[in-house]
């Protein structure tokens, strides 16, 4: 994984899934059935257990850590909830200008201590000859979130703020993208080998809005990790965005599965490693359609070095484990 | 609008809205709050009225139809109810092989003759220089209400249906493809010069999931329609799906604002006129920014003939008006 990072030669294709610790796992389930889900990020020892039994039961090339997008903003003064079935709320979201001076710099990473110790107690739990990645959320994802308060359909109140109060949005994007950088670099001292920057939402953008409101704090969130160890960048929702996304920065891009791979990686430039790119919803197919698809994933790889096989966006919760199991077998027995 | 569909030179490029008859309208609000949706479509004379005026209002120049992407799911078998501020529901949803031999054959268009009223009431009182523009749902994206009975955040009942079963998800694509192209040739006859075919939701799919499981069907559904009228193809959600749209058909190919239009026009073609692209999102903004934009979709498009200017999806309801008259005016100007 850490030589594909670097696009040297490796012995066959390293693959990780997004998502790979979740709800189509019994064992998963079973624990969340006792704890919630914002108690299981905070619980390290469990954390780490939930992450390290599923590497050991799939046998994936990299485990991630047991976390989520939204925990740095709690002690930048977002009021976050994680309510049953509901997906992530947040009960005073940023509206205006005035709204945005709310919005605490994140001056100390103690809050997030936790965090630090799930790298901690993950990576000590974990096979030395396989990384561990931390991640956190891009500035233009967590800003979405801050603002509409959850997850949303047209993002109009954040392209709202966006468009009329730009000075507001560079300020809170530059809040936003200070906190991910230093939060990063941070799971990095605690032992991450790799992280990555996921922007689940800006595919909802144009490339000239992309350019010009999220490029420069995308760059500012990954450059100090960049220095410092492989650095995943990773959106969905727009293959147009793609030279923009290389542009920003990562040391590997991250693709989903609106665009095959092969022209997506010539958008990007073979100097760049790229991670992908199954549609995550193959794998409610039979177990031969989801294997004929992962060798056509493979295939746009042309047997280039620099692919990490992953799907475009996380493991759906309907997901038959044993479809999971024949993706990785096949990237394995190639 | 004709000439530019036929990449003819014009005097100036010509304008239409999606959705601009919609909830962002005073007039429109205070008709609904009288009339349910459905009960709108299916009466005539309000359907035109409501069209006719929001034509004189804005000036743009083409009128489209008053009605919806579902009533010609209702004869099909399709037990659909629009509930308030809910959007459409299916009530009794198709999502086995089995559940597709449901779906009714569309052998007389009778029980859609209201649509046809519609057409024929639009075309009696519009400006006989203006341009009725009729519509049709494409089948993926009437497939995908069909089988989630209602929107969905990952189509993931469709997908499954779709690599599950290729025998049934073709059988049932060729009956909303057929469906699709009677309805659409009959709102040609009914006094109809361009009909669009809506793809709203293909933007979901892989470039190879798109050619394998849907191009085939939205050409048929094009197909007939084209040898009398033209025909706008638009889809949104995903810009590499583009040379495929192109591909299936449509003389005019419809761009949503994920990509440059320069880039989108050069994907499609030249031969190729093109409808779009500025995001709705952007209508949210202050007058001076819509100014800016609008300029800017115009410049993209270099003064090339075979551009009709649109937005990249409908307008959304919280839009001002003067906005949208500043967009119009904008472009008339030029």
């Amino acid at each position: 994984m850490m030589r594909a990072c670097r696009l040297e030669a490796v012995e066959r294709t390293p693959v990780w899934l997004m998502r790979q610790a979740g709800r189509y796992l019994p064992e998963y389930r079973e624990i969340r059935g006792r704890v919630g889900f914002m108690e299981l990020c905070k619980t390290p020892h469990l954390a780490a257990e939930v992450m390290l039994a599923t590497v050991a039961r799939l046998g994936v090339d990299a485990a991630i850590i047991f976390s989520d997008l939204l925990p740095i903003l709690e002690p930048m003064g977002m009021d976050l909830e994680f309510a049953a079935g509901e997906g992530p709320v947040i009960h005073n979201p940023i509206r205006t200008a005035a709204d945005v001076q709310r919005l605490r710099e994140l001056v100390s990473l103690d809050p997030l201590s936790y965090v630090f110790d799930v790298v901690r107690a993950t990576r000590a739990g974990l096979d030395p000859g396989l990384p561990l990645i931390g991640f956190a959320g891009a500035p233009f994802t967590l800003a979405g979130y801050c603002i509409e308060g959850g997850t949303s359909k047209a993002w109009l109140h954040t392209k709202s703020l966006m468009y009329r109060e730009p000075a507001a949005w560079h300020d809170l994007m530059d809040r936003l993208a200070r906190a991910a950088s230093a939060y990063l670099v941070a799971q990095i001292d605690a032992g991450a080998q790799i992280v990555q920057l996921f922007d689940s939402w800006a595919g909802c953008l144009s490339p000239d809005d992309y350019r010009r409101f999220v490029l420069p704090h995308s760059r500012t969130a990954m450059a100090a990790a960049a220095a410092r160890a492989p650095v995943i960048h990773f959106a969905t929702g727009n293959p147009s965005l793609l030279p923009l996304l290389a542009e920003a920065g990562g040391t590997v891009i991250g693709i989903d599965w609106r665009i095959a791979l092969a022209d997506a990686w010539r958008m990007v430039g073979h100097d760049r490693a790229v991670q992908g790119n199954l549609d995550p919803a193959l794998l409610l197919a039979d177990r031969d359609t989801v294997r004929r698809h992962t060798l056509a994933v493979l295939a746009q790889a042309e047997g280039r070095p620099g692919h990490i096989f992953n799907l475009g966006h996380g493991v759906h919760p309907q997901t038959p484990v044993e479809n999971v199991l024949e993706l990785i077998a096949t990237v394995k027995g190639c």
